[in-house]
C-alpha cells in the first residue's frame, strides 16, 4: 500500500461540517443528515455563524471552537466563504477537506483565480482537498455518506470514481433498485487537489472494491492516468465511460467540471492501453461494473443460455455471439439428464428452453447446477425465473376465481427458495447472469439481486454483462506491460533538429527526417540526395534499379499530385526524363525555404500493403503515436488506433491488432506475414523519438511499405514546433 | 385499404375458446379471463367436453353446439386435438382462428406434417389463422386481449409483430412501468398461414398505430417483406431487432418457431432497402418505437439538451453528436433570456444546465418552450424533472425534521403540475424525450409517462430515442423507390447459358461471363479470345497498349497467384513473353472441361479505385447483390453491402452510401467523383440478370475499376447451378 491521500478522507475519525443548518432545503442540511443517520461512527462537528444546535448536536461558531482538530472538513458553503474557511482549516491543522461549493474553475477566469487560491492554501499547509464543484463521497465499509442522498445500508462492492456528481448521488435509488451497491464513490468534481488518478489508486489498493468504474469527461494527467490504470487492471476491472470526445459534448464538458477533453477516437486507444474496458452508457458503466465486482471471473468463452422462452434465448446467443462467445451445443450426455426435466418437445442443445410454465426451481436451480458441473461451459445467462411478478401481471384477472386470495398469498404460494440458486456462481466458480422483465417487485428477481447475481432487465442487456466479463478475461491474458525504457538521446539527430531550426525550416526534408529514423533504427529505403541530373545517374549505379525520383525540401509537406515525385524507374533512359520532369515541376512550385531544393534517388519498395505510423501531441497525453492503413485507401477507411507515448514493445504489439484490416498483417494472398517485432518497433521508437526531441510537433510516417514481411519507411514527414 | 386477413382476426364480433376451463393454473383459462377482464364487447363462448359454465360463461361440448359461427376460434388444446377441431371450426364456417397451441414445425419432420394439414385444412374451407405456436393479440382499440397478461387500460399507438410470443406476454408489466401502450400486438408463431408480412401491411394501414415494431427471427418471404415496408415506411416507421444472423442465435431460433435465418450482415442491407430502422435490443426496439408513435416528427438535426446536472447533460450531446445530430449554441437573445431564469454561473449555451435544486417548472416548462419558440432547435431533450422521487430518496433522513410530515405529504408539497409540460411537443410541433432516474415512483416522470412523452431511464438512452427520430427523418427523406422494370431475357445471353450447360460448364468462362453482361449494358474491358501468339499479336494492334493477357477457360475460377495472368503489358515484345509464359502456366495446370482452354488479349484499365459486385442467392431473400470495396484489401476490409433483386435505380444508389470506404467513390486525390448512375446500373443490371437467368447460381465482378469516373468490369466469374 503505498501513501494515498484519499486514506484518510475517505475514512476520517472526524468531520467538521460548514453549511448545515436545521433547514431540511438546504443541501448542506441533507449532507449533514446523510453522515447522521447512515450511521457514521466517528464525531461530527457542525459548524454554523448563529445557531447554537445543528441538527441535535452542538453547533460551534468557528473552527477554532471545535473541540479537536477534525481529521476532515466538509464545505458547503457560498463560494465567498470558502476561501477564508478553508485557510482556518488548514492554519489549524485539519489536513483533508471536500469542497462542494461549485463556483471556481467551472465558470471561467475569476472562477480560476479563485481555484488557484485554494490549491496554494493546501501546497502551504500540506492540506489535501476534493473539489471543489464536487458532490462529497461515500464509504459504505466505516459507514460514511456525504451525499445529499440516503445510502444502500449494506456494504457493496462496487467502487466509483465521477467527474459528475450526479453519478453518486442522484443514481442512489436507482442502483438500489437494480441491487447494485458501492463499496466506495467519490465524486471528484473540479480535482483541483485530489484528482481521479489519485481515486483509481485508491480504489486499485482498496481490498473492499473488486471491480472499478470511471465516468469520465476529461483527464489532465494522461500518462500518470495510463501507468495507474494499468498497475490495477490485471487483477481488478476498471471500466470507464467517456462523454468528452465530441464537439458539443466537450463543450458541455467544460462549463461543467472544467474538464480537458480529448478526441473520442485517441481516448479508444488510450482505454486499450491501459487495459480499461469501455462502456456507452452510464447505465452499462453500473450494470457492467457490478457483474464485474460481484462474479467469479470468467475463464473461458464457452456460454449457457437457460430460458423459459425462445425469443429472450435467440437473443442472448445472438448477443453473446456478436460479442466473441460462444453458445456449443451440449454433449449428448448432458442433454439427455437435461430432457428428463422439461416437457418432450423443449430444446436441450443449448440454449435450454424449458417453455412455458415450469417448476421454477427445475430453471433456476436444477438445470442450471447441473449445466455449471458438467465442465461444457465457462459461464450462464439465465431469463424466465419468475416468481410473484408474475402473479401481479394476471392477479386482476384470477383474483375471484382465487377464491379471495389475496394477491400477496398469491405471491407466496409461487414463491420459489433461491438460497441454493443464488449460490451457484460461487459453489462452481462460474458467472452467472440472469435476465428478468420483472424487477425488483418479482421475488426471486429480487433474491437475485439480493444474493449479489447482476440482474438485466433485457436478455440482451445480460448477454453483454457476460461479454464484459470476457473483455477482462482478454485484458487479464495481456502480456505484462514493462515500463519502457528511453534510450539516449542521439546526439547527431539533436544536430539535424537544431540544424534545421536554426535555418528557419518548419519541417526537416525527408531525407533529414529520414535519417534522424535510421539514426533510432527506423528501417528507411535506401537513398541519396543529388542535385543533378549526373548525379542522379550515378546514385542509380550504387542503389540499382527500379528507382524513385523526388524533389526534397523542408518547403515540402505534400508531394503527390504537383509532379515531385516520379516512381517505378527502370531504366537510367527513364530516369533522364524523370529527373528532368521533377525538376522543372518543383522549379516553379516550391515555397522553399532558403531555396534549398535537393532531389532524391530512392530505391522502390517493392509491395502493395502499406500502411502509416504518425505522431501528434495532445493536451493532457503529451505526444500519441498513431498507427493505421495506409495507401491510397487510408484516407478513406480511417482506419486508425492511437497510444499514448512514450510505451514498450507488448504496447506496440497489441496496436497492430486494433485495426480493421490487420488481416493484412497475416499472411495474405501469397504474401507474408509481418515482421512484428520490426513493425512494433517502428511504433514504439516514433514514441520514444517525440519524448526525446520535443522540437518535433508532428510525425508522419506515410506508406511504410511491407516488402514481403519486412516494413520500410518510404516516406517521411517531421514537422518542427513553432 | 386492401384486403387483409387481420381485419377480421383482430376485430371479431364473437370468439370461441376451446383450452378454458375454470381452472386457473391452465394456460387457456388466463386467456380467457384476458378477453372477459379486459373489456372485450363481443360475443364469448367457451367450448369445453364436460363443463357446463366456464367463467360463469355458458360452455358447449362442441363446435356444432353453439348457438352462431363465431368470428374467430381460439384453440388452446393439446397437439393431438388441434386437428379435429380446426377442421370442425373451419367445416361450420368460421373462418379465422389463432392456433396457441404448440408441437408443430418447431419440433421437426412430424410436426411439420401434423403443420401441413393445418394448411390443407385452411386452404380447403377458406379460413386464415394465426400460429400455431404463438400467443395470441392485443388489440386494444376494440378491445381485445387474448394474451395470458392483463392489457393496459389505455388504447396505445405502437403496433408489434413479434416471432417471440414473450414479447406481447411476459413484458406487459414492463411496459406499463415505462408507459408504452401497444395499439395492436399480434405473436405470429410459426406462421403457418397468416405471416409476419400480412400482420406487417395490416398495422401499416391501421390508424391506431402510429409506428410499428417487429421482433423477428427470420423471414421466409423476404421479397413481400421488403416491398410491404417499402410501401409503409415513408409515412410510418417501421423498426426492427433481428436476432437470427448469428450462428448460435439461427440455431435457437430455429428450435423455436422453425424461423429460417439469414446472416446479419444480409439483414443490415434488406433492413436499409426496406426503410426500417434496427434496433440492436427488445429495449430499444419498445422505447425507441414508443418514441416514434407518439412524438410529432422530428424535422432537422438541431437538438436542444436541458438539465440540472453536467454529467447527464454532457453525455446527452455526446450521444446525439455520435448519432449525427448537432447541440448548436443557442444565439445570444435566447441565452440573455434563460440566463434570467438561472444562476448566475449555470451554463446557458446549450446544454442548458440549471445546476442543482430550482423550481421546476423552470426547468420542465418555461425553460423548453423558450426554447422550442426559438426556432433555434428541431427537438429537446431534458434530464432533471424530478418530483417525489427525490424526497423518496431522501426521506428517511429527513423526517424528524419535516415535523411528523409523512412521505405522501412531503411528496405532495414537492409536486409539480406537468400538464403543459406535456403539451409542448404537440404545440410547438417539436419531439421532446425526457431522461429520468426515478421512474414511475416519481410523480413528475409518471406524469410524463402518462402524458406520452418517452422517458428513459439514461441520459444516454433519451438522447439514442431521438435518434432513431432522426432515422426516420432521413427515411422520410428517400427518393420514392419506383418498382423495378425488369428487362426482357435477351436470346443471346440465354444462349451463352445453354451452351455452356450443355457442355457441361460449372462456370462461364471469363469472355462468355462478359459478353453476357455486355450484353445487358454492363461495361467491360474491350478484349478478344485469341488461341495463339499471332492472333494476340493481331489483337493488340486492335486494342493497343497497354494491355492484360489471361487465361480464359470455365474451369478457371481465379486466377491470380498462378501465373495465368499478366498484367501491364507495354510492348509487343512483352506481349510475347507474357503469352508464353501464360501458356506455360495455363498447360499443366487448368483441370479444364473439354478442354477448352483459351486466351484473352484485354486492355488494361488504368485506374487505382477498385470495388467489386457479386450476386448470390439467400433462401427466403432469393438472388441478393453485393456492393463493396475491391483491390487487395477487400478480403481484409470486408466493407460490403447486400440487396434483395430485382431492385431500381434508388435502391441501387444508396448502396453506394452504405460502404466505409464511400468516400472513395467522390471526387478523391484528384481522381474525378465516380459516375453513379453507371456504377448504380451495374449493380441494378446483376440483380435483373440474377432474376432473368436462374440457372446463374453466383455472380462476382471483381474487380469493377474506376477508370477516371467510369466503372469498368475488368473481370466476372459467374457460377452456373448444378
Amino acid at each position: 500500500m503505498t501513501y494515498n491521500p484519499l486514506h484518510l478522507l475517505m475514512n476520517p475519525k472526524s468531520i467538521a461540517v460548514a453549511g448545515a443548518s436545521n433547514d431540511p432545503q438546504k443541501m448542506g442540511t441533507l449532507q449533514a443528515l446523510s453522515i447522521l443517520k447512515d450511521g457514521y461512527p466517528g464525531q461530527f462537528y457542525p459548524l454554523h455563524p448563529t445557531e447554537k444546535t445543528v441538527l441535535g448536536h452542538r453547533a460551534y461558531a468557528s473552527v477554532h471552537d471545535l473541540p479537536e482538530i477534525p481529521d476532515l472538513a466538509l464545505l458547503i458553503v457560498p463560494t465567498a466563504f470558502v476561501i477564508p474557511l478553508f485557510e482556518d482549516f488548514a492554519k489549524s491543522g485539519t489536513k483533508r477537506a471536500i469542497i462542494i461549493s461549485a463556483g471556481f474553475k467551472e465558470i471561467g477566469p475569476e472562477g480560476r483565480m479563485l481555484e488557484e487560491r485554494l490549491q496554494e492554501i493546501a501546497k502551504t499547509y500540506g492540506v489535501r482537498f476534493l473539489g471543489p464543484n464536487c458532490m462529497g463521497i461515500v464509504n459504505t465499509a466505516l459507514p460514511l455518506n456525504l451525499t445529499i442522498g440516503k445510502m444502500d445500508s449494506r456494504p457493496g462492492l462496487l467502487g466509483m470514481v465521477s467527474q459528475s456528481g450526479t453519478y453518486v448521488t442522484q443514481t442512489l435509488l436507482y442502483l438500489h433498485e437494480r441491487g447494485i451497491r458501492f463499496s466506495k464513490a467519490i465524486s471528484c468534481g473540479n480535482e483541483a487537489n485530489v484528482d481521479m488518478v489519485d481515486a483509481l489508486e485508491y480504489l486499485g489498493q482498496d481490498e473492499q472494491t473488486k471491480a472499478i468504474i470511471l465516468y469520465m469527461e476529461g483527464i489532465r494527467n494522461g500518462r500518470r492516468f495510463i501507468e495507474a490504470a494499468q498497475q490495477i487492471t490485471p487483477h481488478k476491472p476498471v471500466l470507464a465511460q467517456y462523454v468528452g470526445g465530441s464537439a458539443s459534448g466537450a463543450r458541455a464538458g467544460q462549463s461543467h467540471t472544467g474538464a480537458l477533453a480529448g478526441p473520442d477516437f485517441l481516448y479508444e486507444g488510450i482505454f486499450k492501453q491501459a487495459g480499461i474496458i469501455r462502456c456507452g452508457s452510464i447505465e452499462e458503466l453500473y450494470a457492467h461494473g457490478w457483474a464485474q465486482a460481484t462474479q467469479p471471473p470468467l475463464r473461458g468463452r464457452r456460454l449457457a443460455v437457460v430460458t423459459n422462452s425462445g425469443g429472450p434465448g435467440t437473443a442472448i446467443s445472438h448477443n453473446a455471439d456478436q460479442g466473441g462467445m460462444t453458445v456449443p451445443r451440449f454433449s449428448d450426455a448432458l442433454q439427455a439428464k437435461i430432457r428428463e426435466l422439461i416437457p418432450p418437445h423443449a430444446a436441450s442443445a443449448n440454449p435450454v428452453d424449458l417453455t412455458y410454465h415450469r417448476e421454477m426451481k427445475v430453471l433456476s436451480t436444477v438445470i442450471p447446477e447441473m449445466i455449471m458441473k458438467s465442465g461444457e461451459v465457462d459461464g450462464l445467462v439465465l431469463h424466465g425465473s419468475v416468481g410473484s411478478g408474475f402473479i401481479k401481471m394476471v392477479y386482476d384477472h384470477i383474483k375471484e376465481l382465487a377464491g379471495g386470495m389475496s394477491e400477496e398469498e398469491a405471491a407466496r404460494q409461487m414463491a420459489t427458495d433461491m438460497t441454493e440458486a443464488v449460490k451457484l456462481p460461487w459453489k462452481h466458480g462460474l458467472p452467472m447472469m440472469v435476465s428478468s422483465f420483472f424487477g425488483r417487485r418479482d421475488d426471486n428477481t429480487a433474491q437475485y439481486m439480493d444474493g449479489d447475481i447482476p440482474v438485466f432487465d433485457s436478455p440482451e442487456k445480460a448477454a453483454r454483462g457476460m461479454v464484459s466479463l470476457l473483455r477482462h478475461l482478454e485484458i487479464r491474458g495481456r502480456k505484462p506491460i514493462v515500463k519502457s525504457v528511453l534510450p539516449e538521446v542521439i546526439a547527431e539527430a539533436a544536430e539535424i533538429i537544431k540544424t534545421a531550426l536554426a535555418a528557419g525550416q518548419k519541417a526537416l526534408d525527408e531525407h533529414q527526417a529520414k535519417r534522424l529514423l535510421a539514426l533510432y533504427g527506423v528501417p528507411v529505403t535506401r537513398e541519396e540526395i543529388v542535385n543533378s541530373e549526373e548525379e542522379a545517374m550515378e546514385a542509380a549505379g550504387r542503389i540499382g534499379f527500379p528507382l524513385a525520383v523526388k524533389a526534397c525540401s523542408p518547403g515540402i509537406m505534400h508531394k503527390s499530385g504537383k509532379g515531385l515525385i516520379e516512381l517505378n524507374i527502370q531504366t537510367t533512359e527513364a530516369l533522364r526524363i524523370a529527373f528532368r520532369s521533377v525538376r522543372t515541376a518543383a522549379g516553379g512550385k516550391i515555397p522553399s525555404v532558403n531555396n534549398n531544393l535537393r532531389f532524391l534517388v530512392q530505391e522502390m519498395v517493392a509491395g502493395s500493403r502499406e500502411f502509416v505510423a504518425g505522431m501528434t501531441r495532445f493536451p493532457g497525453f503529451g505526444p500519441c503515436v498513431l498507427f493505421g492503413l495506409g495507401g491510397i485507401f487510408a484516407e478513406a477507411l480511417k482506419d486508425t488506433t492511437f497510444r499514448a507515448a512514450p510505451f514498450g514493445s507488448i504496447e506496440a504489439a497489441e496496436m497492430l491488432d486494433d485495426i480493421r484490416a490487420k488481416a493484412l498483417l497475416g499472411e495474405f494472398r501469397g504474401m507474408p506475414a509481418v515482421d512484428i517485432p520490426t513493425l512494433a518497433s517502428i511504433l514504439q521508437t516514433v514514441g520514444n523519438i517525440a519524448v526525446l526531441h520535443p522540437e518535433i510537433a508532428e510525425i508522419d510516417l506515410n506508406p511504410i511499405i511491407l516488402s514481403g514481411a519486412a516494413p520500410i519507411v518510404a516516406d517521411a514527414l517531421f514537422v518542427l514546433a513553432k
